[in-house]
């Protein structure tokens, strides 16, 4: 059996991997400089792989189970339930999602095991999402997929979608970059390296090195806590929980914080969240290639970019810069939920992709805006 | 010599006061139930005695010190410096602030002596924001001043001002209320309740009762990581600090919210982070009073209600709801800083002050706008 990583508190070393299929992409030098020895992928598909392919990339904390139930080895429901199944906005296309580089479902990252067969914990090397690309590169190349249809993605998985129609433009037919940025703002960073710092201070990280579900669970919540109050709006956190105080004397707003954070800290490795959100810090779609917007003249494809309105961690003007860049029309999504929404309003999302995928795929955008 | 509490990194116990005088208000029935056997407070002045009385109100890291230098016993300089002095706003008053009750410089808090000679620490009993006006009016007396010509704060300092002005308002006569709000918000409150949670998860924290100079440092800094996220606005973060790495490979913005973190764990104590930012989580001005309006009915002071447009921890919607409760317009301070703008924009709010001074003191508003 493909072990699943195993140091986080929810797993145990040679649980079932669920629908996951892996395939190994070989050595990997990476953009900050060190390399990997080897690189193995886990991914799930959907649909017929006669019909156009379709690359659905995954957030922070998600993983390549972009619908379905949870089960054996698969701690979560589907993280974009309804995108796709029989009559949902995916249907017709052959969809591939992959766990991110760095990750902790299946695909290569601190948790994984290093020649040494010990995890690799603090040897785990910086990685970009340029090289979480590159990884998607070489899984495409295994599949047989020379050029997507689609790429999609939002919040971080937006980032990698970017990255994909930039650096490889004659691969992705159309893109559609939802709730994300170019480059990672102040803010964001300054949350990030927050949310890092409360990891790392848990004495439990030792350095990186945590044994089998011994790990940071404290400090991982704290982070999350912190992350889940940028993901959601105040007007939103306000309507639902205002100053309500349980029965239990606790304020319901804290309550429900500390559920969020316990739920992760049980499922996804720390070190697989420090490498993640690095990689989301370092993270400029124009590094060396000239600025942001000479990087985005490079797409070709297709371009479906959309905000969220009360999103207050990847703010509308991000996705507006990403759009006049593109030459389109800013699509915006009405939504009370903050950022989250990319997720939570899978009726308007929805429409988008469907929308998308109408596109011709020749020409280079939506309109000149 | 008077001890200052010693709990906090930079403290020894026995330092000099600074310009600090004390007087013991005797002991306290607390509202959430509970008392303490003795309160002393902490307290300077400027001014002549016998001008118009202005109790200026601090924010949650301030203490008493409003003006003036740092030296023996006073780590931090004034944090309204401006506010008072020969040509200031608020000269030609005598000015009054006093550390706040569960604070650490020189108020009673979790870090002064319990009468068994430890600190109070987990002993220390849940206060709010009426107790600690109930030991502002205590200390009013002890001073001779009946009706003060002013009370005005910001941020928590503006809850304790509106609790006066609401509980009792035959002895304010002017308010100025800035940058904060009449009930705690749930973002407020899931905050605030993350930045607990870093405090008490640090192992140094020892259920409260650690020892002088062994407290938990690490988990105060993460708690002021995130405090001082959202006392910037996201725009000023951007234009200050963008994506820039030091020499060192740090993030600038990272680097300076470790600075603020390292500069507050080393002069507060961490039993007062908690126990002031509970007070701040369980402000509602309206608690037993019908609620916020009809609280806010009681009110007979010259009100003056501000924020600040880029505000996003105390959103202006905030301000708008005490200034429409009160009767006045609300008066918006434009500035790129966010919530700290209270204490940045000095000119603008200096100019507030003044215009609150002018006010003649009889009747109930500004305008009936």
């Amino acid at each position: 059996m493909v072990g699943v990583p195993a140091r986080s508190g929810g797993w145990i070393e040679g649980d079932p991997t669920g629908d996951r299929r892996f395939v190994d992409v070989g050595p990997l030098e990476l953009e900050r400089g060190g390399s990997l020895p080897g690189v193995r992928v886990a991914y799930e598909t959907w649909g017929d792989p006669g019909d156009p392919p379709v690359l659905v990339e995954h957030a922070l904390t998600g993983d390549s189970h972009v619908v379905g139930p949870t089960g054996p080895g698969q701690p979560t429901p589907g993280w974009w339930d309804g995108l796709v199944g029989p009559g949902a906005p995916l249907d017709g296309t052959f969809v591939v999602c992959a766990n991110v580089l760095g990750g902790c479902q299946g695909t290569t990252g601190p948790s994984s095991a290093a020649p040494d067969g010990r995890p690799w914990g603090s040897r785990f090397p910086e990685v970009t999402i340029a090289d979480q690309v590159e990884v998607e590169v070489r899984l495409a190349a295994a599949l047989g997929i020379e050029r997507w249809s689609a790429v999609i993605g939002g919040s971080m998985g937006g980032m990698r979608a970017l990255e994909w129609a930039v650096a490889h433009p004659d691969r992705v037919e159309r893109l559609f970059f939802l709730a994300s940025g170019a480059v990672a703002t102040a803010d964001q960073i300054g949350t990030q390296t927050t949310q890092q710092a409360a990891v790392v201070s848990d004495p439990r990280w030792a350095g990186g090195d945590y044994a089998a579900g011994a790990g940071p669970v404290a400090g991982l919540g704290i982070a999350r806590r912190i992350a889940h109050l940028t993901y959601r709006s105040a007007f939103e956190l306000e309507t639902r929980f205002g100053h309500d105080v349980q029965d239990d004397q606790r304020f319901a707003v804290a309550s429900y914080l500390e559920h969020h954070a316990t739920k992760l800290a049980g499922r996804f490795d720390a070190g697989s969240y420090v490498v993640l959100t690095q990689a989301m810090n370092s993270w400029d779609v124009g590094r060396g290639r000239g600025g942001v917007e000479a990087a985005l003249a490079r797409v070709t494809a297709r371009c479906l970019v959309a905000g969220i309105d009360s999103d207050r961690l990847y703010r509308i003007e991000e996705q507006q810069r990403v759009a006049d860049a593109l030459g389109v029309p800013l699509r915006v999504v009405p939504s009370p939920y903050g950022h989250d929404g990319f997720l939570v309003e899978r009726d308007a999302v929805g429409a988008l992709v469907r929308e998308l995928l109408e596109l011709p795929h020749q020409g280079r955008s939506l309109s000149s805006g």
